[in-house]
């Protein structure tokens, strides 16, 4: 457990974090990674929402060529929502660094998260990009202060680090879920040392979040501002097979995504749930979604109550095929309703644990499975989230 | 207001209602609305969710002729996924009503609210149904009975009527909305000495649902047990003229929806989203929908915080065509945001009254519109639904 985790724990990076003010708090809130090569391959996944912050539309531009070098973040303010001075704001932040790091402006690219709709205070982050830049380190610290950094609502740093065969991979992320963040947005940032093409980078950190961030769903918000990048500079030497980097991607990405629901606002379970019986796997996870998006289930699972009759009155309105007197329920594996009836002893399945889990044949006999994740819907979700911009 | 209201307000319509011991809590359960006639006229809708209690599968089947004498309500268990016992039970309490009202078990319709999963006590129920079926009146304390007897946590009691010339249309429901319905279900039952066809009926009740319980959206679940029911005697001897009658069954079904939203599980406030901009009404209703859904959005309600980022963060992930640089929102007719920039003051608008108004230009330059109503997420939402069963 003392192996050396964050953006730096990879061959060639450079990083940090620090306070530029724009957080009322105090705490970071600007943060820098930088590729120092000698390779700048790259890929980003960024948000469905058709309403996009300032640093997606010109991050997705950035790294359209399959290359990137520096990755600026800063916290407390979204940049979304801010029109054309928005969109000024961002590049001029990009221009700036540009200078400072004489990297060209089209290999930068910027991440915001915070609240949308309030100009960014140009004056403190310039200088805080300033500082940045000078503060530079690839020690396990200097990871740790980016990682910090880009923090919101957040409790706990989320990093990561897989160790292949001569190569490393390291990442850091925030937020609550790729589909389904909650406060602003989730980012994520990943390093790699491996000599890796942008299309083999980009294919692999497609299919990670598909089946990770993806699958993580808060309550069914997807930011303006949600960012995956993947920096990748062979500084390694060592080329690895396609699949092993797919299975790296996906082990760093399935432990952020750990991460991130373990830390989701209010969360006082983690609930996952699978879907199976249905004619394929979308179906399956269409029904997974609704289940995991219905507020009375999650009332439910907080209050440890195995009430299934909310999984069948919330499944019911999927867009799934399904057999309504063929429906089975179990909580933590125990039957809780076998083809749409109560089952003995239902009522007193025991869901005080921090974890639970969920499963539900829709019994068409069809073999699609899928699974979510989520949390339970507590009195701290709503606390938290009903006095956040004020 | 001291009109009489309720389902006996009409000439011709029998009820009562009172407590047979399903519910723990020793309040009325058990109901009941007989049409005394001459005329046997009805429409029915129901839930769109694809799990149905056995008293819908029973009480579809009724109206399918278009002629109902008499409902019977029990609260305090839904009898849903109760598998064929559900169905027996139900058809059981429909026979024993029919030999001591002497009505044919097909002229029988048949509403239960409460917790899915659990079988009917068909031992109180049937002695209930025994109570109730010598206890009817025509008085307006009947009426009233009856409406107190299908709350389940409701906190009051939901009547409504309308005086048209020469004839009366009364009513009584409970619940949350017919999409949304909060703990288990809505129930609404609607009666009028008007002469009307069964036809006549069934295009009146659509036509007012689409446009009051079907806006009406307070988290997003559709019950299992969803019913409303229209009954109609001609007892009046009028006939009224399609218009007029179709203007009192939407008016009777907007009050009702009104009193619903206001006693809405742990409201404190009651919300109005009006999209517009968008290409036709129903991408507009779907966008409405989705903002109204949004937890973070109705978190901020709860907090009283213009907070108009989370509007467009929501309305981004729907399915409606938009265009993502002019979208407009104004809160309580004040603008918060313009072609998708924050308006000077938007943080200042004052939302610290019960009743706010949304309006969201999704800016197409097309004509839809629609409108939901919904309700915000409270402390006290997340308290009543996380411990319902237990």
């Amino acid at each position: 457990m003392n192996q050396i985790t964050g953006v730096t724990a990879p061959k060639g990076f450079l990083s940090t974090g620090l306070a530029a003010g724009i957080k009322p708090s105090g705490k970071s809130d600007v943060a820098l990674v930088l590729n120092s090569g000698p390779e700048f391959s790259a890929a980003g996944v960024f948000t469905r929402n058709r309403v996009v912050a300032s640093p997606v539309k010109l991050s997705r531009e950035a790294v359209g060529d399959g290359t990137l070098q520096a990755v600026l973040f800063n916290a407390g303010n979204a940049n979304a929502c801010n029109g054309a001075q928005g969109d000024r704001d961002a590049r001029a932040s990009v221009a700036h660094l540009s200078k400072l790091i004489d990297v060209p402006v089209d290999n930068i690219a910027v991440c915001s998260t915070g609240l949308i709709g309030e100009l960014l205070p140009m004056d403190k982050l310039l200088s805080g990009i300033e500082q940045v830049a000078q503060s530079l380190g690839d020690s396990p610290e200097h990871g740790e202060k980016a990682a910090d950094a880009i923090l919101t609502t957040d409790t706990v740093r989320k990093q990561t680090v897989v160790q292949a065969d001569g190569w490393t991979l390291g990442g850091m992320g925030k937020g609550v879920g790729m589909m389904a963040p909650s406060l602003a947005t989730m980012l994520v940032c990943l390093t790699t040392d491996a000599k890796v093409s942008a299309d083999q980078a980009q294919r692999a950190l497609e299919r990670a979040v598909a089946v990770t961030f993806n699958t993580l769903d808060v309550d069914g918000s997807t930011s303006t501002n949600d960012t995956v990048l993947l920096l990748a500079n062979g500084a390694s030497g060592v080329e690895p097979d396609a699949e092993a980097f797919e299975q790296a991607v996906l082990d760093a990405c399935a432990d952020l995504a750990n991460q991130l629901q373990a830390d989701a606002e209010g969360v006082t379970k983690r609930v996952r749930i699978t879907v199976c019986g249905t004619e394929d796997d979308e179906q399956a996870l269409n029904a997974a979604r609704t289940i995991g998006r219905d507020n009375l289930f999650k009332c439910a699972m907080f209050g440890s109550d195995p009430n299934w009759g909310r999984v069948l009155a919330a499944v019911g309105m999927a867009d799934a095929a399904m057999n309504p007197d063929k429906i089975s329920v179990w909580f933590n594996d125990q039957p809780v309703c076998l083809n749409s009836t109560g089952a003995p002893g239902a009522r007193d399945v025991d869901l005080s644990g921090a974890d639970i889990d969920v499963r539900v044949d829709l019994g068409t006999g069809g073999s699609g499975e899928a699974f979510v994740r989520t949390t339970d819907l507590s009195h701290a979700y709503v606390e938290i989230n009903s006095a956040y911009s004020s």
